[in-house]
């Protein structure tokens, strides 16, 4: 046997506690027990969000809260302001053209964090007005890049636009302010930083937004906020939802509170800083300049294939690590430091790195990054 | 403590062993553990769908199943026609309206079936074939009554429109075949007779389908069925899904195929007819006229509202019965005999309901229900 370890950035590993909070008796999402979990989760994650606004809760991947927004802020033919600066930009993009609104693209180098006066001036070239909504993600996991959204928000908020945040990955994980950063509509997921299994998505809106949602023309069922507004007037969801998953939520988010954001926060703060000392000790180029707290992407030595290292680390170590997406397919490895994790999960996955690379005729000092990323975990 | 029992008509009870295999590690979605559980969930809920057509896995719930029916197959502008024989009935209309479809409407007094000569005349009328397909409820569970596919099928077969099925509940319980009955779209979930928690829905199409859902001009991205088809090709699904939800469907499938689908099938149809039985014993009124083996709706005494009679059972007896939806409203009370159900489920409901109706200060002889349930079951 090869024990096993998910070090992918989604699904993250779930503690046993919220894994087995799933295995409950089953109960009718229509009575006082599933109310209040209902209102126990819905409520608590306005704290991570940072916001004082209902929180909608969705039985879905992270993408159908991304199509949510879209769909009840958007109509056919309107425009759209996207900040392209990975794969989960690009799929604001098409989802956006899916539903026939015209996609204006700020461009950013992969690895790169856009320059926030760029989405300015494309405003202010929109002198008509005519940019409904700015679509930007928090952390695109594909290029583990952190966007600035407290300044992208000053400027969008100087205008009539919208902005719209994906932030399945790094919320939870890392600060996060809705209200003050003036976000209009926020949506995240279970399976990353909430250390709970994938399933249950989720959404907020401001009162901006929410006056655009009701005139909004794409057409909606599943997805239309307006129905999940209604319903969580008595603690439900308007289809069956997620029962299990959402109990698996509701227990990570009592495991969240009791750490406190935080100390939450400075912990994904220690480990990516671990992380990074550890992969630059063994020499290993890190990928994104300006890289979020909840995994670290490397570019393996040019002769070995990021996917070939990978599988090897897979197949011998036990470990399992995420791969490059889109442009950087086989080009990166990444490494996810989000949820349930502690310093042994740093020293695991740097250790079977170490392991591999030296099992590849790599010259590599076995212990060295392992060495780094204690010092960085030795400081108080 | 008063002990509970859940009876309501979805989620329904989550046998042990497949609540727990939701607790297991959490896997990669893109591995090759995945992988397998995919392909064994989705080959074998062909044997219940009745068809040889590829499954597609959607995480959400029944409804978001309906709504990628809907946007696979349709374009707005199109024509449609709904047969409307209840609370699912109408939700199809609704979602196809969202969708821009012109719908046309086949209504059925509530609970009574379609007959499907019906459906054939309207088809006849439509001599310019703009009726692009045909939507209907298998069980539609706020009435309790099995609508005749096959004949529909057969009717709708000779004529260029689609016959889409919702078989959320009925599905999985009942004797299905889609491909032998000319249905075009089959779609279910995995909360009701599969006995797995809410959370995965599942969809699977004809070719007569596929080739309409090419040209299909509905907005869909989460919902594309053309994706779901392209990932499945590697055993994936294109977003992150409910993979914890999904290993409870796995658990639930190999059970249910260990009792093969004939057991399945005879065991619901006798815990129908041992609670209509029960129910016909405490001179009870009988709901439907053409009842589904899945659930049984009863009509209080007039003396008593349905939701009053329900509630005491729940308060006092812990047991969870299923209420009127829509136009049922505090008219019926639902008692589901679906999934993971057995001869002494049966007897629960109806002791309790004996016990209420006597605390309620009715005439009632106790264990009459109980004993004409006992004769249906010691048949052999």
């Amino acid at each position: 046997m090869v024990k096993k370890y998910l070090m992918t950035p989604g699904p993250t590993p779930v503690p046993a506690a919220v894994a087995c909070a799933q295995a409950a008796d089953m109960i009718s999402h229509r009575g006082r027990e599933f109310h209040e979990l209902f209102q126990y989760v819905s409520t608590t994650l306005r704290e991570f969000i940072g916001t004082t606004r209902e929180v909608y809760l969705l039985t879905g991947s992270g993408t159908s809260a991304m199509e949510a927004a879209v769909a009840n802020v958007m109509s056919p033919g309107e425009k759209a302001l996207v900040v392209r600066s990975g794969h989960f930009g690009n799929r604001w993009a098409e989802i956006l053209k899916a539903y026939g609104v015209m996609v204006r693209a700020v461009d950013v180098e992969w690895g790169r964090a856009v320059n926030p006066k760029l989405v300015a001036e494309r405003l202010a070239e929109d002198t008509a007005g005519e940019i409904r909504a700015v679509f930007v993600t928090f952390v695109d996991t594909s290029t583990g890049v952190v966007q600035n959204i407290e300044e992208i928000g000053g400027i969008v908020a100087e205008t009539n636009a919208l902005l719209v945040v994906d932030a399945v990955s790094g919320l939870g994980a890392m600060d996060y302010r809705m209200d003050e950063w003036n976000v209009d509509v926020t949506l995240s997921a279970s399976q990353k930083s909430f250390m709970a299994p994938p399933g249950i998505a989720f959404i907020s809106m401001s009162s901006k937004a929410w006056k655009v949602c009701e005139r909004a023309k794409c057409p909606r069922y599943y997805l239309d906020l307006r129905k999940y507004r209604q319903w969580a007037e008595k603690f439900e969801t308007p289809c069956t939802p997620a029962v299990s998953t959402l109990r698996a939520l509701g227990k990570s988010l009592e495991l969240m509170m009791e750490e406190g954001l935080a100390n939450i926060y400075s912990r994904h703060e220690k480990m990516a800083r671990a992380t990074r000392a550890a992969v630059t000790a063994l020499a290993l180029r890190l990928f994104p300049l300006n890289p979020a707290n909840v995994l670290t992407i490397i570019r393996p030595p040019d002769e070995i294939g990021a996917d070939e290292l990978r599988d090897h680390i897979a197949r011998n170590y036990g470990v399992t690590l995420g791969g490059g997406q889109a442009q950087l397919k086989n080009r990166v490895v990444r490494i996810a430091h989000m949820g349930s994790v502690g310093p042994f999960d740093v020293i695991t996955a740097i250790s079977a790195l170490e392991g591999a690379l030296a099992d590849k005729g790599f010259v590599v000092e076995l212990g060295a990054g392992v060495a780094a990323a204690e010092e960085i975990f030795k400081e108080t």
